[in-house]
């Protein structure tokens, strides 16, 4: 049972009003909120134990330390991972891809190898690939998304071709809120040896996530968008790719020994992780992701589901509101137009007017926006502590869009 | 006036016990603690105003992004920078000297190539620069200090070449405190053409620092040791430098247009800072960098001082106590070996049970440890808060370890 009022009253900002109206947060796919033991457990970190990690003896240092790298554990267990030492903590998933582009791609690619990816990624699985093309020659493959924003796996496979060095693709589509079957085109482009990156930010977030079942080389997912603090975040990478990847940040703690003539790594994963981490970031997004273990993440995807099919027949209901994709399997996710001559960001601005926060532009997403023929879509993104009175709330706002702004 | 009593009330954890003994934290160096006003800045920062920053145009959204960026001259008032453009946000100085080694050095630098460093850099201001001689045959060229662990500004200038490409150097040493001429090496510098980056790590958090009075290409602060958020940071690049430097991490936000054939950067700083940042990091890092403008970095310079003065005179009066490092300028951070069998780590082991917390090894900077003939040492580096009676403590504390250990 899935106790949604004792859910909403664990996140301090949800009773708080935004112009006079409740706040009704429907921005999550940019970040969501933080429940109580998030921030409390910052508050405890900073206030009761705080010290650096890896680097004392002294008991606060063990303290701090214990609390790091237990998150390890609690990612893998998260994600279902074979070993903690396959989790690499970053500050999300923009540096957990950029680790991968620049630790494992960069050193391997020569000029005419080729990356596979969906015209529906994230800029944060797109630019990275745009620097290898740059810099050394490497080919982008652009695989469409049918007209209802579904993504075929067997069109992501049929793009594989013997220059073909990685797939990089989306778990769920931040616009879109299409599910890809990532463990189809894991399991095919294995056939053709060739490894797959998964953008887990937006799907880790609304379903259960079992990376071994998915079977990708990498999976990155971002502590934001998880109910976790900013500047959280890790990524999953099978052994046998770590121990092809070269060090991508360089400093402290990825050393074991540095010389003037030479310098000595660290085992994985320690050999990706530089510098002074995020401490308190990753021991709160420890908190978060066993605050979302605790809920369930099935619970949670079941109340998401439920509330975006209610959401889904009432956006449909109003024959001047374009539902950009409409893929077979999907999240909480709602891109949308207006007929007429209202601009998506004027209707986030009557929406904020009645507390409701909507995101607005091309979200990260130039080469989808592009395939759509769209310049900017709101996106309502729903969590899970939104409810149906939330989407009446969205529904209600977006009638008043159309008188004002049609 | 300098309140040292309010200002350690200021500091929840200093109220703590550690092994039934009054907390006495000297281990600075590697991360200070955090004021209430920091703490509860990012509690208030999740629990009120919580949202994505630049992507939105609700009211969460336009609060957390003003809060946001008004860091950013927060950072430039503090470094005294010519404007808040020049100040690029990072999780530390460890990801500012790697933006400044991929993003810069690395396009331009060939075989044979010279980089200028000290035997006293930190790995952070090392280990970027090894990967540049593994990857591409840059030559790192040493530059020693004395047996009293001063830098001579000459010797580094003396060791410019026609092959020097960039001098890299601290402005205050980890392990032996010494304060380092950077104006005098970035003025001579200047003069052959070769930029200067300074890790100021240390010093930023112990003495005012004028960038322009410095005149260096690049200036790092690492949040962390600034009172601010774990993850929290900057750095300091002058207007001519950015323009020549390509992006270092792709994602969200450094972008302009991403198409499926090409990207259009975005204007510096934002160029360098990638997908979504350490939002309230950074918001908390303003908080602390406010809180050190309050005390007024020169009051805090001084009180500092007098703490170290009476600390060395202190650790003097202990023939069996050998202090590294000597130098003429010098912070409040103290290298030190017993005589005898007693190792570093033991002797934190000891000073712990009593309370104290300082650090033991080889502190992040191997090349200096190879230059002391050390494998370790003891490291006590004061902070604002710390007292004449914290000196006193830590030196009750090795007569301890002398009996006990020696």
């Amino acid at each position: 049972m899935y106790d949604l009022s004792a859910v909403r009253r664990d996140f301090p900002i949800l009773s708080r009003k935004v112009n006079g109206k409740p706040l009704v947060y429907l921005d999550n796919g940019a970040s969501a909120q933080k429940p109580k033991v998030v921030i409390d457990t910052i508050t405890r970190a900073y206030a009761e134990d705080y010290a650096n990690v890896h680097r004392g003896l002294h008991t606060l240092s063990t303290i701090s330390t214990e609390r790091y790298e237990a998150v390890r554990g609690t990612v893998a267990r998260f994600l279902n991972a074979a070993s903690e030492d396959e989790i690499v903590f970053t500050s999300g998933t923009t540096e957990g891809i950029n680790l991968v582009a620049y630790g494992w791609a960069m050193p391997r690619m020569e000029p005419g190898d080729e990356i596979v990816l969906s015209v529906m990624e994230h800029h944060a699985n797109i630019v990275p690939w745009h620097f290898l093309r740059e810099r050394q020659g490497v080919v982008l493959k652009w695989v469409d998304v049918d007209a209802a924003g579904n993504l075929d796996p067997q069109a992501v496979l049929d793009a594989i071709g013997p220059k073909t060095r990685l797939v990089a693709v989306t778990h769920m589509s931040n616009v879109l809120g299409t599910v890809v079957d990532v463990a189809a085109i894991a399991r095919g482009a294995r056939q053709h040896g060739v490894p797959v990156l998964v953008d887990g930010s937006q799907a880790a977030v609304h379903m259960p996530v079992d990376v071994q079942a998915i079977g990708a080389d990498f999976y990155a997912i971002t502590g934001h968008k998880l109910y976790g603090p900013s500047g959280s975040g890790a990524i999953h990478i099978r052994k046998d790719r770590m121990t092809q990847m070269r060090p991508f940040i360089g400093g402290g703690d990825m050393i074991r020994e540095v010389h003037k003539d030479g310098v000595l790594y660290n085992d994985p994963p320690m050999k990706f992780e530089a510098g002074t981490p995020g401490i308190v970031e990753q021991i709160g997004l420890g908190a978060a992701l066993d605050y979302l273990m605790g809920l369930g993440m099935t619970r949670i995807a079941e109340h998401e589901r439920d509330v975006a099919s209610y959401a889904m027949d009432r956006l449909s209901g109003l024959n001047w509101v374009q539902v950009q994709g409409r893929a077979k399997q999907r999240g909480a996710i709602f891109s949308f137009t207006l007929d007429g001559p209202a601009h998506a960001h004027d209707i986030s601005t009557v929406l904020d007017k009645k507390g409701i926060a909507v995101r607005a532009g091309q979200h990260c997403a130039g080469p989808l926006m592009d395939r759509l023929g769209l310049t900017a879509t709101c996106r309502a993104s729903f969590g899970l502590y939104n409810t149906f009175e939330e989407v009446d709330a969205l529904i209600d706002g977006l009638e008043l869009c159309h008188d004002l702004l049609a």
